[in-house]
């Protein structure tokens, strides 16, 4: 079976609102989750608890083998330290959501109604189980490193050895629904407004970029590498500039919202 | 009733690893959720649906009324575009799971079982309900767009109309437990690594602090007011120097880790 390059609509994932900015676009979902730091994977920690439970994690949409191509559906991987409640739940498969959100631009308008953010979203829901199989586990542990930092891996001291492949555990969700949102408008207001021109004359309307910007690495008192490597000032460099571009063009290219308010 | 500056501990959030880094101090976890951008709010969508929900919305702490002081509890009012079905679910107190975390560092040690973030997360389980109120709910859609851009509510077309009252939703979570985790430690390894010249010689370990940045504010298409006001630039700037200062300042003060490795 072809995995398919979009997500199934399903009632559960199916957009109330603004359906203009919806997608189940695999792309544009794994993009979002691969892109952000930290995710945040929902989960009831016990039926006699009536609340769910929020945690940060790092996660990683990718397929297993990594040669499998199109013939194997890709899933989602997750490791965190905080996480030692869920991966004691999840021996069987435990019903999880992740999601991911990276703010592009605050959006001003006119009235506070019609405030927003530039935003993408996504959502993934799916059955998450205790990776077992060792040429997986470390395959995915290689995979969340250099997520972090690209090519941090092979500059670590590898492989793990037995203690530290028996500390550590990874998630891996199988995805049974997935979707994302994409904002990037500019502000849009009533007609109502507009023809005022007390408030349009004096209010300021537009878009605050907003983006994730790293600093210059700072060693550790045990550090004895004279030079930051070209691996980590590479990504310093590369994200800070890629980011920036990003959310200044997305500010300065944002057209009218489709559904005219937003 | 005098309100506690420090949540309950209770066996649900009971820290299970690392003791040292949880608190159940007010303050922290009110900073923490106030200063985000972003929270991520998990609940059950239907006893029918195996999988819960999180979506990204607003949320902001206080104590209503503003006067009110000790004698109530803070609550969390939470705002979201994307929020219609957890509105739609919240008539009689649904319970939630409100996260927030800020990324302040990746903290880079000798092997991949030892990296990790300097972070501050917080997590609130509560009920939800919808602010029915109408002099409760215009001062938490106030305190909300407070939040996002300090004093732009009175920058802009207010009061809201009675459409916009109408249309807009605040949701009310009465805070059943809280906690926050803060780390901000140097990397931290074994000594099995540490006294190996030939790992410590080759392996960069340290901090690459980590923080939200605002650019330069895009004008609408509409937009008529020709210099970016003061609430607006004074915004930008001030963020991103505390933020700046805030992360650089973390990587450098960090100190080991109290349990050791971290």
């Amino acid at each position: 079976m072809q995995h398919e390059a979009s997500y199934r609509q399903t009632p559960a994932t199916t957009f109330n609102r603004r359906k203009h900015r919806g997608t189940y676009d695999a792309e544009t979902i794994h993009n979002i989750v691969n892109t952000s730091s930290v995710c945040h994977v929902g989960f009831q920690p016990s039926p006699d608890d009536p609340y769910p439970v929020v945690l940060p994690m790092i996660a990683q949409i990718a397929v297993y083998p990594p040669d499998a191509g199109d013939d194997v559906a890709p899933a989602c991987y997750l490791h965190g330290y905080v996480s030692s409640r869920l991966m004691r739940l999840g021996g069987d498969g435990l019903p999880v959501c992740i999601e991911a959100t990276k703010v592009d631009g605050f959006t001003m308008a006119l009235t506070p109604f019609n405030h927003s953010y530039n935003y993408r979203s996504a959502m993934i829901q799916g059955d998450a189980a205790v990776v077992e199989d060792p040429d997986e586990k470390i395959w995915a542990m290689q995979l969340i490193t250099n997520a972090v930092v690209p090519d941090r891996w092979a500059h670590t001291r590898v492989p793990p050895d037995a203690g530290e492949m028996q500390s550590t555990r990874i998630m891996k969700v199988r995805i049974e629904r997935a979707s994302a949102k994409v904002k990037g408008h500019v502000p849009s207001d009533e007609k109502k407004d507009l023809r005022r021109d007390d408030v349009v004359d004096d209010v300021w309307t537009g878009i605050i970029p907003v983006w994730e910007t790293f600093g210059e690495p700072v060693p550790s008192p045990y550090n004895r590498v004279k030079e930051t490597p070209a691996h980590i000032a590479d990504f310093v460099k590369n994200e800070n500039l890629n980011a920036m571009e990003f959310a200044t063009e997305a500010a300065s290219a944002a057209e009218p919202s489709k559904s005219g308010a937003s």
